[in-house]
């Protein structure tokens, strides 16, 4: 059974709290970064986004993703900068057919027989993103020492969910149905997935990623026993390889929507730390959960739009519930276009208590 | 503290396993009924949805929504019929502007000041809904005497997010914005949700219906201090003012998506039942939930639509981990369009053990 510390220990991270944190301490003060803290609400993001071609040309384009990434961090200083890609990458990376269209979201040229798997190519991954892996490097230069340096991909099921619906969905049919009535095809797409996301979180670790975090962001839609297999195993097996290949880096998971499965998730993957999505109780969470592992989370995103005393009353009851054990502040999912960058400042200066 | 029967027990029960069900018993075999099984599945409906003139059309006129809800009761003989109708004629019985646009959902005018909120006329929803009263009426007059006849409304939560909204949303943020900003505005709109709630629910007891269901879709998107002031406390007040105006009813609610908030909802609101959408472990359902309330769900709709042995294993699986206490089996969401009718048919067959 995991317990909170491991990874060994690394004396660096005292000058880095998300690092201290990660190794299982308790800080007097949590450190802070966001989900998606690059992006759309910063109108230096928009400036560049309007030049560049696609949203895929700023994920391969080493300068540009070290910039973007980097901009969070001089307005704000987190204590986490989070490299700025996409999940979908990876089955770019394989040979699929991704396009991310203006206010529609992304779309795949869908996976659905055993022939279109086979055709998807694991051991292109790392050569294919080497652009990605140069941005890591650049920005592990640049960022200040107190910073640490988060490389990221999506889970398995996850990912598969966009591979097989061809994008987002609202029923899941497609990739259900297939988990579902043809599950032998499913699990060779999700080892694939298992392996290219080995492949690339080993290689953004390699090349400076200081902390390794897994996006299931539609955990949540599966039955219980579809979610040990799909969701939960292919995890496993993801940080079992990552204790070998990237001994030392601490992972984060992030089951959005798990519900009661956080239990499970949180005592069965091995991860270092779970991030909490919005609606779970952050005193359930500390109560169950913070034993095995280390919390981040949770502030509803909605809460940073909204600013001012609700945004800071509900941050402090999150710190209330979840500061007493190792602990990094969050939101429960990504920062949202229409925030204000103003608060943002007032959020992390509420968090350190400023 | 509610326990598992609070309602008295009616001597008519007997001959209808739901409502046994309902009151604390546990069946050799489970009630079952599916959530939106009169709909666009069944050739029957889609027959009479052509000819119609839009889809409110269809819910207020009781020949119609009577021929709908019978449908599936005709076809493969559930042990309960729900009520044709819409959560949305609640809003639209009060005032608001409520179209439904082919493949495109509901599209609401929408409410978001203190001054449309006070033009929202909850006096006349009863009399607007006559023809809704009208259509279970008839139902429960041309129902098998073991069938049991479902009423239902949305719960505050979930209606407001369509009316504060104009519709469904992918980030719920104007009405997430109101509930955090404003509550003071936003809780007068929920207060004449509570009282409309209560009028129609109240209503279609009056009319014949013998158990009334509270759909919270949207209760999984709050963070849990929301979830209990805009969820749980607005149900709680339903359910105690129609243990007067509608005593020997027996409610369920369902907070889809609660997720660990589950726990809390079956203790705090009063209902009789819970309804588990398809996320929420059975086991930990059986031994967490089922000693205070009845439980309902949970299979996967898309199992429903893959169909044969996945679907079939699912069921059993669920009715092993429910069906030693008080159990109704159904879906943990609504039957989708895709849905091959014969599959229904085999499922009720696996759960009735033929």
């Amino acid at each position: 059974m995991p317990s909170v510390s491991k990874h060994s220990f690394d004396p660096k991270a005292s000058a880095k709290p998300l690092l201290a944190a990660l190794s299982g301490k308790t800080l007097a003060r949590p450190p802070v970064w966001l989900m998606r803290q690059a992006g759309r609400y910063l109108p230096e993001y928009r400036e560049i986004r309007a030049k560049a071609g696609s949203f895929l040309d700023l994920c391969y384009d080493p300068e540009l993703a070290t910039e973007i990434t980097l901009q969070p961090i001089r307005r704000f200083a987190m204590d986490a900068a989070i490299l700025f890609c996409d999940i979908l990458v990876v089955p770019h990376a394989m040979g699929q057919s991704v396009a991310f269209k203006e206010g529609e979201g992304p779309v795949l040229g869908p996976v659905r027989t055993l022939s279109d798997i086979a055709r998807l190519d694991v051991g292109a991954v790392v050569e294919r993103l080497s652009p990605v892996y140069l941005a890591v490097e650049k920005i592990a230069k640049a960022l200040p020492p107190e910073t640490a340096l988060i490389g990221f991909a999506g889970a398995p099921w996850t990912v598969a969910t966009y591979m097989v619906e061809g994008g987002t969905s609202r029923d899941f049919l497609a990739v259900k149905s297939l988990a579902y009535s043809d599950p032998a095809v499913f699990e060779q797409l999700i080892d694939r997935l298992v392996e290219a996301s080995i492949a690339h979180l080993s290689a953004q670790a390699a090349a400076g990623a200081e902390v390794l975090q897994i996006f299931d962001t539609w955990a949540g839609i599966l039955p219980s026993k579809q979610f040990e297999k799909w969701c939960i195993a292919p995890t496993r097996r993801i940080v079992e390889t990552l204790r070998k290949q990237a001994p030392g880096i601490p992972i984060i998971g992030f089951p959005r929507g798990a519900g009661v499965g956080y239990q499970r998730y949180a005592g069965e993957t091995g991860v270092d730390a779970v991030g909490l999505d919005t609606s779970v109780p952050p005193d359930w969470a500390a109560e169950t959960l913070q034993g095995k592992v280390a919390l981040q989370g949770n502030l509803d995103p909605v809460l940073l739009v909204a600013g001012g005393a609700p945004m800071r009353e509900a941050a402090l009851g999150i710190i209330d519930a979840l500061g007493g054990g190792p602990f990094i502040f969050n939101l429960g999912h990504g920062v949202v276009p229409p925030t204000d960058p103003d608060n943002v400042v007032d959020l992390l200066s509420t968090v350190r208590g400023g």
